[in-house]
Order: structure tokens, then C-alpha cells, then sequence
């Protein structure tokens, strides 16, 4: 199996479910229960918590863990808007962002707030300059996204940061999902109060997220109940999610430039080969662009074509983003990027994570051709 | 190790977390993912639901599968307040509910809504003619619990049902959480819409949940998104979590009576020796009672101090819910049923699980004896 859907979700690292099993098998209480045994099992997620906060470079007290990154970006989302709604009711994103990040909008416009959703360039990006421009009085929010999950581009988080030091009072998220392990991003010197991560993204386990939230930033708990994770998010915790949530970013994190390194050597070389094919075009900018994204279209064939005839090869990719592709809706973020409908239609992706190979890619290659060419033979004849 | 701790958290069962690990190993693709992987992976999650609505005895579609029992009371209750809240603004509960019920309607207090918080009597129990008096033009939710976490109080759900035919627009959502398994609950033919259970309290895992959300029901969801979970809940799927639910789940109601009735024996057996002790005071009702739950006080003791005798001898109960323990306030129920709140202050739970046994019984009163007996000379001597 060659497995390139890594931004879907990634393979659980075997440490991570050996490090699952064996809480829920010794340390197993209610971390809640006032007995020692609970006592032991919160002391262990207080550490998973310590360890996480280092890896971020910022506080314990400041990882609220969640079911997953779409939690995470309702939590932070509704949860400032909810929160802060008597200081104004303005918000403001891109047009390219995940669902989950565009649709708890969407529900915020239902309920009396304003939302001003960016366009972004050929390449992906925002201007910075058009987020400030749309700060208003009433402006409590904004949110962007980090890297893009369907084409790779990096948004210039670092200036808007910058430009956001001048409007202290706006709340300011930012969803790392992709980014997380891949693109370094500097929390704590800026201005970010809000960022997203997923466990499953990054080797950990389904089910398991966080939110990094500043100190000194409130939300409204929109899971409300037995008052844990700081009355941000109740919910007895899952444990083991956590505990091997901590072991997946340790060991994520401890990729090294190097591995960084490989996974461009990767991408380019996999850029390289495709431009060669005359039906291909590739939308993954050649700047500012994640390392494990690779995302083309190749002209006259619908994606869901290429995607079986490669899975008949065991070689998974996908077509878009998983959430959208079900729904067989072209991608939003290359129709914002100015991608003609149909190209659009026909675009694929790769995504990589540290366990591929370039040998790997190779071997898609001489598939991808091979089945290329019998497909065009076949309309060809069809014709 | 005696755990007596079963209403805060269960063992997992040895074959859920088989089934989840070998989920994460094999099947780890995103269920959302077009390609063939993503399809076995979302066939599994499909056949996990199935198994899950054929014991319940509802369809497939009428599963909505969360991160817990918070997030289900949260959705039941919020998503239906938001949904129907342009039929009105008024809700009906119970005082004794579960924080992640009563919190969940404060914060609804915050946006607007009205909130009736019955009473009950001394055992714990509503009063069905109670609810119907409540009942206005402007109400939209009922929320009722199936079981008390706390004393084990079974409430009159069926003759509430019966009431409620009568008032078809009324929602009506029962925590089952407690209940699963050790007490039969009557969904399909009944009029209940919405309805909460929790993997962790049936040996499955922490951080899954469902709702049952019966077909026809309309629900606003509370984490939007990538339309998982026919868009009532967004995020992807933690398949290894939903497929070892079933497994929990299957594995549980596979109890037979007898062993109901044996877990009636050892709740029993501690009763009567328990009420042998002068100090001891049982608030558990001797009718319409949980199997599995036996809530006490001892009089002149402070709970905390009991529970820290016990954990020496690796037995482990708690005082009042987990969720309350660590913020040590009495027992909201208790306070309800008309305990004094001095007494309050000094109860006990014990709650079983089918992997109890009588002999554990013995040893814990053995045991309790003793620790009583050794601190009430210490009292004696200090005084
Ligand atoms: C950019 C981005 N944000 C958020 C999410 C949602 O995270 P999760 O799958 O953990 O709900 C995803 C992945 O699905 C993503 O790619
Ligand atoms: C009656 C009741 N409802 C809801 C819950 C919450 O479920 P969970 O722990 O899965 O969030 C619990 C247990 O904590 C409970 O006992």
C-alpha cells in the first residue's frame, strides 16, 4: 500500500497505541474521583498536559484538550463570539478555510453576527493588508488558517500578527491542523490567543485535539457540564486519547529539519515529474507552500476516475479535502484561487507525512502514467 | 484492588480495546475519504451502527455518535433549544440532573431561555403529574434522567412517556447514561426523542458517546463542520472509538437477569450490613433503584476523610459524583431528597459493576468496620 492521504488522517505511530492500552488498562479511574487511584490517572494527564505546553512552548494552563480539531475550531470560534459578543459582532475569515472553521461562521450569521470571509490569491494567500482593512469598531475575531488543507499554501500568519499588535482587542485564531509538526509557528511571541491542533493529523489518535488558549483570553464553554479543562470544556476526560496525544507530538516533533528536508525533496521531485505530463497542472504554489501538499489537476478526467484507478493499485490519494470529497462539491479553495471549474474538477491530492518515501513516489509515478495513458487510449476509442 | 468507583468510570473491557487497536492499526483511513481504504473504514463505522441501533432496538440513522455523555446531553439540549426555539423558549428538568444537563440549561438561562428545575421527593424521585403541570404552550424540551448518578433512583420515565402522548410537540430527551445496561429503558416504543448514553460507564471508552436521536427529530448541531454524523456532529469519526463501542455495548447487554440479579444480591447484602451500623444512614430507596448503587453517610465523618481510610486497603469509592468531588460540594441530590446538609456532607457511594463480586462485598465491610471503628477511637480520645 502506498498511503498519500496523509492530510486526511494519518497512521496511528505505534507508540501512540501502546501508550493508549496501557492507560486504559492500569489507569483507568475518573481522573475526577477524589481516591488516589483518580489521583494517579489526573496526574498522569496533568503531565501529558506539561509536556504538550513544552512542545508548544507555552503553558500548561493553556491546552484545553478537545475531541478533535473540529471541536477545537467551534470551541474557539463560537466560544470568543459568545463570549465577547456585548464588545461587537464582527468576524472575520478567508473564503478557503476547513468546514469546520467556515460552518461555525455560517451558524454565527444565523444568530445576529456579521462575517467578512476573505478572498485570497492565485496562490492561495491573503493579503495582510485586507485583513486590516476590514477591522472595524465591532470586530471580535479573526480567524485563519494556517496552512491550507487542500492545496498546501502557508498564510502569512507572522504579519498579520504584526498588524494585529495594533488592535490589541481583537481576538485572534489560528488553525495550526496542518501545519502542526510540518510549518513551525511561533505561538507565544505573537499574536495568536487561539490555535488549533489535531491529534489524528500528527500520528495520534482520532478523536483527541486541542486548544491552545493565551491566558488572559476568556471563552464561553459550548460543552458545558462537569466543569473540567478549566470550565472550557467539560466532559469526562479521555485519558488515554490525551496521554498518547503527548507521545504522538513528542515524536512528531522530534522530525528534524532534515526529515523537513526529505519531505520537499519529495514534493519537488514529485512537482518535477508531473509538470513533464502535458494534461497536468499543478496548483500547489512553488513558494510559501507546505511541505506535504501536492495538489493537480489533470486535464479531461474527473477525479474520482484517477483516485480508482489508482486505488485498484492500492495507492490511496484523494480528490479533495475528505470532508468535501463525499459530497463530490469541486474544491472551494482552488475555485477561490481562480481555478477554472473544471480543472477544478479534476484535481487531486498527495499528502505526505514523514513515513513516505521517495521511492514511494517513484512507484506512483509509473503507475499514475501507466494508467494515464490506458485511460486516454480508452477515450480514444470511445470517440 | 477493589473498585467500587463504577458510576465515575468502568474497566474497558479486554476486547475493546482489542477492537480499537486493531481499528488504528488497520483500518485507519478517514471513513470521509473517497478511495477504497476510506470505504472499508467507513463500512466497519456503518456496521458499528447498526450493531449499536439493533440493540437498542431503533435504526441505524436514528445514531449520532459523540464524544461522551456530555456532548450528548449538550447536543440533545442545546441543538433541540436552538432548533425549535422559534416554537418557545421553555424548559423543563429536574434539579438532580447531571451537571452536563443542568449547566447545560444555565447556559441557555444566559441567552434567554426559561428554565422550570423540578423538585423531588425523598427518594429521589419526580412526580409525573408534576412535569405535565409545567407543561405550557411555550414549551419545547423535556429533559429528564433515566437513573440518578448519585443514589441510583430510578425515575418514572415510562408514565412520563404516557403523559407525553398527549403533548406530541414537546421534545423529550432522558439521560440514560447511568441506566445502559443494568436497567431497562424502552426507546422506539415510547415517547422518548433523544437519548444519551456514554462508552465509558459500560466498560467501553472515554471520549465516546451517542445520542439516540429518534427519525423525524430535528436537532441544531452544536459542532458544525465536515457534515459528519448526517451534519447533526461534525468531525471525523473516531471509528476505533465507535466500533469498540459496539463491542462494549454488545458485551454488556449481553447480561443476562441473572446477573442483574445477582449485582440486586450484592447491593442488597451491603444494605443490610450496612444498616446494622448505627451511624450509617442509607439514602438509596429500597424501591425503584438502580442495581448498582448504594449511597450512605456516616454520621460525624466528614466523606473525604472515609474515602482516604479505604484507598489505604486499594478500595476505592467515591463521595459525591466524580464531576462534584474535587470542587467538594455536597451532593446536589441529596440536598434535594432533604437530607440535612451535615449528613450530606458525610455520604458515600459505592457503585458496582458486573465485574463485582460478593466476596469483594465482605471485604470491603470488613474493612470498613474496622477503619470506622479505629477512627471513631481516635475521635473519642482528641475529644
Ligand atoms: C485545516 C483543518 N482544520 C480542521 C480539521 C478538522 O480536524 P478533525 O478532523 O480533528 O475534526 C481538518 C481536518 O479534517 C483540517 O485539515
Ligand atoms: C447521569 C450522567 N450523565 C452524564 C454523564 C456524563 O458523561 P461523560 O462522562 O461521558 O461525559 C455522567 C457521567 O459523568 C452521568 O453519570
Amino acid at each position: 500500500m502506498i498511503y498519500f492521504d496523509n492530510s486526511a488522517t494519518t497512521k496511528p505511530y505505534k507508540e501512540v497505541l501502546h501508550t493508549f492500552t496501557k492507560v486504559n488498562e492500569q489507569l483507568f479511574a475518573n481522573p475526577s474521583s477524589i481516591h488516589s487511584f483518580g489521583g494517579r490517572v489526573e496526574k498522569l494527564m496533568q503531565q501529558a498536559r506539561e509536556q504538550v505546553a513544552s512542545l508548544l512552548h507555552v503553558q500548561g494552563k493553556e491546552i484545553i484538550f478537545t475531541s478533535g480539531g473540529t471541536e477545537s475550531n467551534n470551541l474557539a470560534i463560537k466560544g470568543a463570539a459568545l463570549r465577547y459578543r456585548n464588545r461587537g459582532k464582527h468576524l472575520i475569515t478567508l473564503k478557503i478555510e476547513h468546514p469546520s472553521v467556515l460552518n461555525a461562521f455560517k451558524q454565527l450569521e444565523e444568530f445576529g453576527y456579521s462575517v467578512t470571509y476573505l478572498d485570497v490569491d492565485e496562490s492561495g494567500k491573503v493579503d495582510p493588508a485586507m485583513v486590516e482593512k476590514e477591522i472595524r469598531e465591532d470586530t471580535i475575531l479573526i480567524s485563519i488558517m494556517h496552512v491550507n488543507n487542500e492545496v498546501g499554501t502557508i498564510q502569512p500568519i507572522m504579519k498579520i500578527s504584526e498588524i494585529l499588535q495594533r488592535y490589541p482587542k481583537v481576538i485572534f485564531h489560528v488553525d495550526h491542523v496542518q501545519g502542526c509538526g510540518k510549518v513551525p509557528l511561533e505561538m507565544k511571541h505573537s499574536r495568536i490567543d487561539l490555535c488549533t491542533i489535531s491529534a489524528h493529523k500528527v500520528h495520534g489518535l482520532k478523536g483527541t485535539g486541542l486548544l491552545y488558549k493565551r491566558d488572559g483570553i476568556n471563552l464561553s464553554p459550548i460543552l458545558t457540564g462537569g466543569e473540567q479543562e478549566a470550565n472550557i470544556r467539560s466532559g469526562t476526560e479521555n485519558v488515554g486519547g490525551i496521554a498518547s496525544f503527548a507521545k504522538a507530538l513528542r515524536l512528531h516533533f522530534s522530525k528534524t529539519e532534515n526529515d523537513i528536508k526529505k519531505m520537499f525533496d519529495i514534493q519537488r521531485y514529485l512537482r518535477d515529474e508531473l509538470e513533464k505530463l502535458d494534461e497536468v497542472i499543478i496548483h500547489t504554489p512553488k513558494a510559501d507552500q507546505a511541505p506535504h501538499i501536492i495538489n493537480f489537476s489533470v486535464k479531461h478526467f474527473k477525479a474520482e476516475v484517477l483516485v480508482h484507478a489508482l486505488d485498484k493499485h492500492e495507492i490511496f490519494v484523494s480528490t479533495t479535502s475528505a470532508c468535501s470529497s463525499k459530497q463530490s462539491k469541486p474544491s472551494r479553495t482552488l475555485l477561490s484561487m481562480g481555478v477554472p471549474l473544471e480543472i477544478a474538477e479534476s484535481s487531486l491530492r498527495i499528502s505526505l507525512s514523514f513515513e513516505n518515501t521517495l521511492e514511494e513516489a517513484k512507484q506512483f509515478l509509473q503507475v499514475f502514467n501507466t494508467e494515464i495513458n490506458s485511460l486516454m487510449k480508452t477515450m480514444r476509442r470511445s470517440k
